[in-house]
């Protein structure tokens, strides 16, 4: 491999070398006016990439094809460190995600699971074998085993950001959802890590590991409680999800409480929804649930 | 469905009651301080999950999972139309994405390809047939029929955001680059969207529709010439494919010109391991290509 410490000035001339290519080009013309639709007016002009908090900040989505899900990687890059954290790692692309952690030159701090999933091995167990150091972390409402518990409200700091922890549980008893931190300095516009409490227009099924539509609708909407959770986080707040089945990537609050096909309904008629999936038993629940109450495999022998 | 604007006075009053919530509460403690790796420790620095250009840019990245494609929605949200570009738009999930634009209020303008795919059919014909008005968009060079021909430094404009072509031929002789506008208001950092000619680690194939591993590399590296391509691009702008196979999203200069397993090589070594992949023939090519020579379908009939 190239030493990046020898490419990096090498590339750093390059890009010094740059000229704007073709200013005298010709152009396509620029669109004619159009009708607009009323939808997302406000709100759109919070879209983006994610990741408002300028260079601090590095954020990658990893997707694991068998199971759908995303892993989520996130480091402070302006601490020395680079201290970073993985939501919800697959145990098939840990090798993946920690060459990605090597080449970046991220230390990863936390392993993280926002729930006991039932669809695939979670990643932590295999990390924590393979990189000495690294903690995993669940709530203590999912019963499963970890070096740290979390409980709503917790915060978990990894450099100078940090992400909130909420209670959100209905797929399953013990899910949370990580948010990050409502202060100077954190990302702008915010970033929640769903899990399976909140799909891309669409949640997580509510018929097995504790769930329950009516827990899950209130941890979604909670408009009563004191409780920041999902539709009542600011409208801009991008939304990450565990897993995405038709290619979607990221949504926004506003845009889940203007189309999500299941909350948007009120509470009776989403309960209706929920009880009436008929969904097949998960194929991989029976291997996945055992696997995951003790961090996908058992902990490491101890060092001698 | 509910009206987002009855809905966004609503979340936007829910917004604002927000409270810190559990500023109190337990954290999990900073990491301890860890020996770093040097790599890209400069870059790193601007890595996010893209568009820096505050809230102008609206930008997704979508997924096909076929041919494992991906298909890149941009659009100006600052403007009152919200003109948008598709970029590698696929036949099968057209729908999708024009339920997606629909659901945010854009106005697609330009469905633009970075070549004549191999793998999939373009969206292009059936996005003008559903949506008329829509220009489809490649380059002159790739042979194929479309509203819109460009070549290397043309500029495509949507808004107040625009794209500059870069030819990148090597995959196929008709590939190009789209990178996002090197002038103020413009993403930052910049975005290339690379179809074939880059992919994250790897790049396209080189044995067939007008192919050159000799090309690619020229088109890839491209110190000597005046032309800012792939490599002479900053170090911080961020690569996005056409297509993954691993679950990766997205990767930047920096990070390719360090770890890309076929471009970090020399000329000689690359045209060895280009001209030894042994790959099977693609089978989607013969139904593929002819198709997306004339933008998927035929134009759809003219209106009386």
């Amino acid at each position: 491999m190239i030493l990046p410490l020898r490419l990096i000035p090498r590339v750093a001339a390059a890009a010094a070398r740059l000229t704007p290519a073709a200013s005298c080009a010709p152009t396509l013309l620029p669109p004619r006016r159009a009708r607009l639709l009323p939808a997302l007016a406000m709100a759109a002009a919070a879209y983006s990439a994610g990741s408002g908090v300028g260079r601090r900040l590095l954020f990658r989505q990893l997707f694991e094809a068998e199971s759908s899900t995303y892993t989520y990687l996130l480091a402070d890059v302006a601490d020395p460190d680079k201290p970073a954290v993985l939501i919800d790692p697959v145990d098939r692309t840990v090798d993946r995600d920690l060459n990605l952690i090597k080449e970046l030159g991220l230390k990863l701090v936390y392993a993280m699971n926002t729930h006991v999933h039932a669809d695939h091995i979670t990643g932590t167990g295999l990390l924590k074998a393979k990189l000495p150091g690294v903690k995993s972390v669940i709530s203590k409402a999912s019963g499963a085993k970890a070096d740290h518990f979390v409980d709503h409200g917790d915060k978990i700091h990894f450099g100078n950001l940090f992400l909130e922890v909420r209670a959100t549980p209905g797929h399953t008893a013990g899910c949370v959802t990580y948010v990050t931190g409502d202060a100077d300095g954190q990302p702008s516009p915010r970033m929640a890590f769903t899990g399976d409490a909140l799909l891309i227009r669409a949640c997580g099924r509510t018929d097995f590991q504790g769930g329950s539509p009516d827990q899950l609708y209130e941890s979604v909407h909670s408009q009563a409680s004191m409780q920041n959770l999902i539709f009542t986080l600011p409208k801009d707040t991008l939304l990450y999800p565990a897993h995405d089945y038709k290619g979607f990537t990221v949504s926004t609050v506003e845009e889940e409480v203007a189309y999500n096909a299941r909350l948007t309904k009120d509470k009776e008629t989403f309960k209706g929804i929920m009880d009436n999936l008929n969904l097949r038993y998960p194929k991989m629940i029976d291997v996945a649930v055992p696997a995951n109450l003790v961090c996908g495999i058992q902990d490491p022998p101890p060092k001698i």
